[in-house]
């Protein structure tokens, strides 16, 4: 399959959906161009799916590819409770991937991006090794209401979206409801959409909650105490809902005179713990947390 | 090197610049946060930077790669025509890669980004048995004066800035100023800001002037006739100006009636041809001009 074959095709499905509004040029130029409203600010977020780091050929799909690829970006914007307005997609891979493999990674991509109307405007495409998918996603939020990290406060609860410990593990099972989980995250950007009109900060959970909830103490400059009721995925053990990566839930904070509900989007939503005034310090019932979430370095 | 010290020594960097306007959270969160002003647009492009297909460790240093990453998206932004607001940087690298390899990547990269004055707001890091660097670039123009590759009309003047071939000739010679050209390509943002007043259309030559311009034609739906009078780098052939690939020199056209000038930006100027009513038939003094250039996937 040639260059432009392959961009022939790719822009066949980016013009499946109706353009967004604000996206004045998509796939075929230089760059996309964004017109943007005033009184909104735009989110941007990029992230890596890489071949046996992030997935392998054996145990997952080019569907499953494709999926995850999106899912992880959307979900950056979920957690700044942002409505997906568009992505750009970087696609690297060895010359022996079918035509097939390819089709099946845009579908899947096109289908999620359908379910939140978002353009596919653009991307690059290159030759390497290993199968390489950089996926960047532009949202937007009314001006200066994107949850951030850094602005948790001490006294917040503690929140999360849904179970923890689920894709970790479905990724020792390989079978499920938690390996679906594990190959097909389901970004919660109506819940992100929701919470930011109660949330004072909020991250969503890539890398498992001991080291994600560190981070957003670290931001914000405070500690947190955690109650130990955790809502664990149903398969999972405590140390998967602990530091179990990939879950994609969201993690959040509220002020302590915020009622929170019980369920938000069709999601349940737990309070877990308390932001403390003790910078970078975590507890569990009353031990010390480590972050041994995943660190993609060590 | 853990990740957490990795993205401290990254946000250094980041700091280092003054924040471009508009730009209101960047690295350390989900998002970068990006508030536009009314009356203009904002384009988006990302570009792969992958070893062993765009540069070798041999050949090229951390600080090569690094300034290379961004200059080839930076090319991106003045083939629009725009004026650089900010990068995401995504990079994945192998477990051997060094501290002073990192270093020196992101300190060229920034050096770049500071004469440009835009703002590292974020990227994504992961692991990887090969270097690659995917960036992505944003940048904004007045409403509706981006620089698109499908308005130029039969009768526009196709004219080039700089010299051809160089980069191609110094990926042989590997060395002198074509060696230079190819391993520190400048990105033309200067002469592309000063050209959407007077273009119809234009892209950058980032896989050679053959390719290039067939796909300028496709896009316009027109075809070209070029007279045979190339501004040919001093070391390279003929064939090297009209295929070889990463000049990032600046391809556009202009109406008729329009004069164009000797040089804009310090960069000279030169007409090449002229652009036809016939689709895609491309021809060189009077010849058919197959589009030989650089297919990433032949």
């Amino acid at each position: 399959m040639r260059e432009t074959d392959l961009i022939r095709m790719i822009r066949g499905f980016a013009q499946q959906l109706p353009g967004r509004t604000g996206l004045i040029q998509g796939v075929g130029d230089d760059c996309a161009v964004l017109r943007p409203r005033p009184n909104e600010d735009l989110v941007f977020t990029t992230d890596f799916v890489i071949e046996d780091r992030h997935f392998t050929t054996d145990t997952h799909t080019a569907g499953d590819v494709g999926h995850k690829a999106l899912a992880r970006s959307l979900s950056d914007l979920a957690a700044m409770g942002a409505e997906p307005v568009f992505c750009l997609v970087s696609l690297a891979f060895p010359q022996k991937l079918t035509q097939p493999w390819l089709r099946g990674f845009y579908k899947s991509l096109m289908d999620l991006a359908g379910r939140y109307k978002i353009a596919l405007a653009g991307g690059d495409l290159a030759r390497s090794e290993r199968i390489t998918v950089d996926v960047m996603c532009c949202g937007r939020t009314a001006r200066g209401r994107a949850m951030l990290r850094s602005t948790a406060r001490p006294g917040d609860s503690i929140c999360v979206t849904g179970e923890l410990g689920g894709a970790a593990a479905g990724l020792v099972s390989k079978h499920g409801p938690n390996w679906l989980r594990q190959k097909r995250p389901q970004p919660r950007i109506e819940a992100g959409l929701k919470l930011r009109t109660i949330a004072t900060a909020g991250m969503d959970l890539s890398d498992g909650l001991s080291l994600d909830l560190y981070r957003l103490c670290e931001e914000s400059k405070c500690g947190a105490t955690l109650d130990g009721r955790l809502p664990i995925a149903k398969g999972a053990s405590l140390e998967q809902a602990l530091h179990g990566g990939e879950d994609y839930e969201l993690l959040f904070t509220v002020a302590p005179q915020v009622r929170i509900p019980k369920k938000i989007a069709g999601l349940p939503l737990t309070r877990i713990g308390a932001i403390t005034n003790t910078p970078r310090k975590i507890t569990l019932a009353g031990e010390p947390l480590r972050p041994l979430g995943f660190d993609h370095f060590r």
